[in-house]
């Protein structure tokens, strides 16, 4: 076996946006980065909600993203991943775009319905947000075996 | 059974300095977050090291990070976190600070000797980089059974 090119270990593949939708909606659990007001970056893991290619949040009174949302438009990334220490595979999926609050009681009442799941006790988890995309990208880790 | 106070759901709870560093390091994988140079938020999975209470990170010429780790002093924030969907469970820990390139040699060897596992194919990945740290927190979600 060559000891060089082509490769004998796994290396980075691009995802195209329709897998990369598929793998988020089906993971309920990803990881939300933005900017706090002190302009530190800041990372919180949140349950989210594909609905018609849009991923929503939910969020908290008080907590940093409320106050970042409370500046208007902001700029957030959804990142969700797979990722298998053992097993050395696994694919990570960005969602970038712009966080705006669903103010229509309507789509707030629908999302209510879909009946979006928390883990922890949340009566004050009142305001879905939605991220507007502007970017959807993945990378998986394949293996030179398939 | 009182369907109010006590909690009946499982619920956040703070974990200290010590608990969050033994949870970073013996997870391999984390996600980074950080600001681009254009404003954005940004986040990398990223294979992570601790040593001697410092967690390290390699980063790659021609990245994302590598332009915001241009401008100097980096604020970032490392998340690791273990959440299994499907027994609720889990916890995440926040790493919040500063990054900065190691530049010396023999701290860089040794850190190469430690072994640092990257997944991929990596012969760019050389630049090590520590975050020194200016806040560690950390949640867990207990459930009332204990």
């Amino acid at each position: 076996m060559p000891d060089d090119d082509p490769p004998t270990r796994p290396t980075l593949v691009d995802l195209d946006v329709e897998r990369c939708l598929a793998l988020v909606g089906r993971t309920p659990v990803g990881r939300l980065g933005f900017t706090t007001e002190d302009g530190d970056p800041m990372i919180l893991p949140v349950n989210h909600l594909l609905v018609d290619g849009i991923v929503h949040v939910r969020t908290k009174a008080g907590t940093k993203l409320a106050a970042a949302e409370r500046l208007g438009s902001v700029r957030v990334v959804l990142e969700v991943d797979e990722l298998d220490a053992d097993l050395e595979t696994g694919w990570s999926v960005l969602v970038r775009g712009v966080l705006h609050p669903v103010t229509d009681a309507v789509e707030a009442a629908h999302l209510d319905r879909l009946g979006h799941h928390t883990w922890v006790d949340d009566v004050d988890r009142r305001t879905w947000l939605r991220i507007d995309p502007t970017e959807i990208t993945g990378r998986g880790i394949a293996t030179p075996t398939g």
